[in-house]
């Protein structure tokens, strides 16, 4: 270890702290105050520990973890951008991988190795662990916005058919969660008469 | 699997979600917002994964990951208790065992046992992994405090031999990160003239 390794760790530690300050569009499950990336990930993180065995294959679980913590870093950079965005594309933008090479770049060339291999593994979502990372992430508004009157769904009148359009990929990742899912966006629906 | 063993799992999630209202000192780096334990809890998750070379012993990366991830949530029931607080202390007190038992008791035995577990024994703070994540639960907030003007310190006029004081225990996990955090802490004081 060098002096440089640890101030390249320290920049990048510090450099990070600005996910606290990229809003999502989920609310906190009180209803009140916009989710940020950072909270998001940690219940993600919480989530993949609680939920793995529910993975449609055995994953794993330390990468799964690793995953879910950077997933959103890349937002720093380019933003949020809403599932149900009909302008913008999420997945893999250049924008993104700008934003990868700047914020990774910070670390020491091994660890940024690795969280840059991590992140396209998990946009990539082709390995066990990449799926249920995936999964998960779209699993977490729906558990939210299905206990918050419809949440986001209702504040940016996304429609249920759209809802169960764009989160049916949850099952490459766990068919388990996306059963429950599925009842849980169809009650929402239901019950406050999107 | 059992339908009751998910529905346990979900309360369990849907409960913690309150995490993200549990407000802290320490604020965010660009000032303006008070840090929250979850945002917290994510940014240990982050700093142990890159700093884990740091710690005085080898650790389990994944134990550590999973304290630093649960380690603030019996907070939900007893609320955050910043480290310089004259009248409570923060260890161990009989409202957060509570706390554990009702949160932790959402979910199925065997996982609410393992957390249980796993959260005394981070505060014991006696095996490698407890103290190099109890380290890095101490150095988060002199990270940002150190580039905040000294941010909580200030507002709340605690001392800068307090701060060496309360902070020195970060040497049981990680001498390296003490020698930083010394560094820190005293560069903070000088510039500012706190």
């Amino acid at each position: 270890m060098t002096t440089t390794t640890l101030s390249q760790q320290l920049d990048f530690i510090t450099e990070i702290d600005k996910l606290k300050n990229v809003a999502r569009k989920t609310r906190h499950l009180n209803g009140t105050t916009a989710e940020n990336d950072a909270e998001h990930s940690w219940h993600l993180a919480m989530m993949a520990l609680i939920l793995q065995e529910h993975a449609n294959q055995p994953v794993n679980i330390l990468k799964v973890l690793k995953m879910v913590l950077i997933h959103d870093i890349v937002e720093i950079d380019s933003g949020d951008i809403f599932l149900f965005d009909t302008v913008r594309n999420h997945d893999n933008t250049e924008n993104e991988l700008k934003a990868a090479e700047r914020i990774f770049g910070l670390l020491p060339a091994p660890q940024k190795e690795e969280f840059i291999a991590l992140w396209q593994e998990f946009e990539a979502a082709e390995t066990p662990e990449a799926q249920f990372a995936k999964a998960i992430d779209r699993y977490a508004p729906v558990l939210i916005n299905s206990q918050n009157d419809g949440g986001a769904w209702r504040e940016f009148d996304i429609s249920e058919q759209l809802v169960i359009e764009k989160n049916q990929r949850i099952q490459q990742g766990s068919t388990t969660l996306w059963s429950i899912a599925k009842k849980q966006i169809q009650q929402a629906f239901q019950r406050v008469q999107l």
